[in-house]
């Protein structure tokens, strides 16, 4: 019997990780999404299913090598085989140099970098050996430029887009196609829309749409071989930048 | 009577401008295909009409003002709307500095960055109006950095890159997407194959295949302008970068 | 007789250019400084002989071939052994793209770009078969990024920056020093203080000051050959970034 | 009685960091030397008083939160006021991704990254209050590129351009100098000499001598305000890049 293709998307809690698995699901991929607990992703699971799609959550902490270990394991020996890997986990804070505490940079630089890591890790190793795959990653403009108050933020965005890279070029010529997307702009959210009310209302589209944030993840995964691309940008029409 | 939907595209004489064409000639696009002389163009008509596609060819020299305005405006009063655009005209020429002659760097600019601007400038005048369109520049490793014997090549192409980022970020607002492509890596043409022959022949997808890099022009333009791209870069999987 | 160690300034006209030739004559360097018209430079001319240094203005057009080698020519000749060459041509303007003519694009093209390579073309002449020199390029931030309007400016200032990136690529092993300052902020001169009065009221040092440029380049120069900087960038320290 | 004024160089124990604190050590600054074993720093003592300087050597381990604070704390209290930070910590390690284990990735970001925060935020702290002080940090290829193999390295140097960008940007306007070197090639140690012998005989000046490098820290620390540079690459002149 013919094993199922996954997509797994870590940190599938916002709307944009969200909105990935969905978009895979429409295809006949099986979502694997994960965030910390469990319950915040009900409604998503819903959706997928009302979709038609077939969808598995799991609550798990992507800082934690044994859990992430485990998180695998079951997905590849349960599931199915991981086809697709997206990593989407953010962690924006903002804070001047002296207020920012030793806990806050280590914790971001945790759920971004390390977490990017471990996941990205297992997922390497389940790919490799079959020879196939596509690996995601969820860039910011922090990914490419420092700011004032981003050394947490930026630090981890830099350092997750320097394991992309670095994966990418190892993990190209074993046919497995690893990606960046630098997102830069404000995403269609309840928090935008209650903390930015005239950035959210713009007009249309002047604000990120999941959707078609996701649809862009499925293009990547959809190239062929022969013109694979490692990084590139979004933003709206109607950004400043 | 509705209007033909065109797509242009400069410098369609080599592989990936004819790729280019046909993509789009394939979702019912009117191709507009042109190079120096019109008469390297009509094995691309056939396949394209042989594809179902319609097609007008050009010789139009896209360094020459009057031609070029001619060009355009015959484009939009006897054939119909210019809704994308493609500049892909190269000029990869490698000398030392002493051995580059004022000839040769002037002639490189004008091929790449001069002819861009003035194809760009005119398809600019056409969409700004309408209030739509879609511009896409081919660009390459020179596209963002020089090397030893580049300084026409690069030089060239660095313009380009800075007109197209110019231009998106004035046109985005006024709803044309404009974007830029870096291919890095040989694409798969007659002259790699009888001048470099082991590279050609590295294995299955080893070098650039032009209808997987008109593939990603086409999906560039499916976008939807809440997450609009401006850059990515291509290239084959096994490549060394 | 030992022959004079010359510092060629190509666009001495500005404040920045200026305080370069100053800066090596002060050093025991002759001063060659150009710009189009030599009537400008006498006040330039004035101000180094009363500081003790030698100096020789040449009205020249950098954009016109013969002129620059007979510039050249006669410099080698009849003054010195050309031991730094500074290129500091601007050629700021800035218009939206539809009212960029073309006349516009190729002359800030040519006197950008194209003065650029022809006169560091001479000046590479004189210094390879010496197997020494310095060649310093002064950029801004249009040679990194484009923007709304600068499709002519930012397209030579890139296309600069790719001919002193490949040139240090191809001259560094033959023992010249290629380097490329990014100038980014506003610099003190009559022209910022007409036009932008509250910038150049903006505090102590709040814009830069030429003569803080010309160290940069002086230090440039001073570095030993073992740790060679391409690019650095300066701007003041309360520049917004 | 006027205080003494520090340059502290974190990671003093290899020939880069010595070099820098002599340099510094020559000018008149106290030099404040540090690496986990204070043994290992005898040598470099001994060489700084020879030379006629003053400095204070100290084990501290840069990851260490407490250490930090109290050795920042002694510096000011006992030694003088800090007016160059140094940041010098390398990190290089190169393992498949696969093979880059949890351990090994955040030990790096932790001597990196996180060792970088820890002191600049403490030097931060010194320097604000008094509206006065340089910062450099060291960089690395690695530090803009990642690589196969170098997932950990990268994410780590990344990082540390991150802080340091979003440093200079908040800490600029406050009168604090922060600067990023991105040192390209390889440095003249015995580490070198043993493991490639080819490279470090490859001709005079062919490999990154650290009294150059340290000239370069001198050169930023003495640039004036107006005209500060966040960035400089440095490379031998011999070096293919």
């Amino acid at each position: 019997m013919a094993k199922d293709k996954v997509c797994v998307v870590i940190g599938a809690g916002d709307a944009t990780g969200g909105a990935i698995a969905r978009r895979f699901a429409r295809e006949g991929y099986t979502a694997v999404v994960t965030r910390r607990s469990a319950d915040k992703l009900q409604s998503l699971v819903a959706r997928i299913v009302e979709e038609g799609g077939k969808v598995h959550p799991f609550g798990s902490d992507a800082r934690d090598e044994a859990q992430v270990e485990a998180l695998f394991r079951q997905i590849e020996t349960e599931i199915g085989e991981i086809e697709v890997f997206v990593f989407n986990i953010g962690g924006n804070v903002r804070f001047d140099i002296r207020d920012t505490t030793p806990r806050v940079y280590r914790k971001v630089w945790e759920m971004t970098a390390f977490a990017g890591f471990l996941t990205a890790r297992e997922a390497a190793k389940a790919m490799v050996p079959r020879g196939r795959g596509t690996m995601i990653f969820t860039g910011a403009t922090a990914s490419i430029r420092g700011g004032r108050g981003f050394s947490a933020f930026a630090g981890g965005k830099h350092a997750v887009r320097a394991l992309a890279q670095s994966m990418a070029r190892e993990l190209g010529p074993q046919n497995i196609h690893v990606a960046h997307v630098i997102v830069d702009g404000a995403i269609d959210t309840e928090w935008i829309k209650t903390n930015f009310p005239d950035r959210y209302n713009a007009g249309p589209d002047a604000i990120l749409n999941p959707d078609d944030i996701a649809e862009t993840y499925w293009q990547l995964h959809c190239q062929k071989r022969s013109a694979w691309t490692f990084e590139m940008d979004i933003r709206p029409w109607k950004e400043n930048w």
